[in-house]
């Protein structure tokens, strides 16, 4: 099930245009990104969704002219947290608080502690941590798209300090580090479009310690 | 379909040692792992699938005495590339070639670039590029196991020289990044068995720029 969407998705070279994903299917993709498992709970990242024409043209700029950019539905972008900070951690408790009902002195602790981890340590090593578990919610969106039947083309090939400056993001705290196409493969001048997926075997990836 | 599976799932707080997961589920799980969309193809991780009890006892103490790490059926642990080097990026070059049949100069030019990209990096920083599509593949094998009915419950919480000690991963150029036990729930004793999920609402989540 889950197996058989895997090996039907890929990373999409060539769009077109003219196909819309509806916005139920997008909206289920996001949910399954929001649905993501994350260190602590902590979710320390936001998708961007452009699907501004003109904004996605400056987008394809800054992203090396790759056409997925402008010919998709609309472009998520994937921020991390550019740290953590004492106030992010307090929204995760009080969020948690509110929706589990109450304080308890085991979460507060718990949080206290994550604070007194993560607060003190350089920014980079805080942003690597966020940009991990977003990429988590960028396998959930690649997995939830495949499940719609919709195409999505992963990538890092852009410019992220560019991306950041479009999308006003540095004032917001984030980063952006991964960006997601989603839109329908064209029917010609996708040179990826039906060729044999690539994956090490199994023996060559997986070591079984019994 | 994968929401309704993604709100099954939650990170499992103590398991039931008597209960087995049969091992096509665990297969299942590890194909999903290996299915997972990388960075340019190059799935820069393995995983060690760890059974054995005497190393799961010394990978407990390497993990604080988190129970589930002995209490699963086995311990997924996902092991980054400790660095890009020319003959890895080169083994992927060549099972593509293997795989869609023969070489061709835009292949090789692409792998080239990688190579001439990755390489004079810092360790660090291929590290880190590796570690996020090492969580690519976590992120597939929670999403697998869900799926599965199969609890799992991802950890950062151990220390990772010490688990790449135990499993021999420094000589295999290899970090360890993150862990899953998987097996099943105890009927008791989980605190966080039936609590609701707490994430961020949408409109704090998502931002569409349209």
């Amino acid at each position: 099930m889950l197996n058989e969407r895997l090996n039907w998705r890929y990373a999409t070279k060539k769009m077109d245009p003219s196909k819309t994903v509806p916005q139920d299917k997008l909206d289920r993709i996001l949910e399954a990104v929001r649905l993501a498992p994350t260190s602590s709970g902590l979710q320390p990242f936001e998708v961007i969704v452009v699907k501004n024409a003109a904004i996605r043209e400056k987008l394809k700029e800054a992203g090396f002219g790759q056409t997925q950019i402008t010919d998709s539905t609309a472009v998520l972008v994937f921020a991390a947290w550019d740290n953590y900070t004492d106030a992010r951690i307090d929204g995760v408790l009080a969020l948690t608080e509110k929706v589990r009902g109450g304080a308890s002195e085991t979460l507060t602790g718990y949080y206290d502690r994550l604070k007194a981890s993560y607060v003190p340590r350089d920014a980079d090593t805080n942003f690597e941590h966020a940009a991990r578990q977003a990429y988590i919610g960028l396998g959930l969106a690649m997995t939830a798209a495949a499940f719609e039947e919709v195409d999505a083309t992963p990538m890092e090939g852009f410019d992220p300090a560019q991306f950041d400056e479009i999308l006003g993001l540095r004032a917001r705290g984030l980063k952006t580090v991964a960006i997601l196409p989603v839109g329908y493969r064209a029917e010609e001048g996708d040179w990826l479009k039906g060729a044999p997926k690539v994956r090490r075997p199994m023996n060559e990836f997986v070591t079984v310690v019994e």
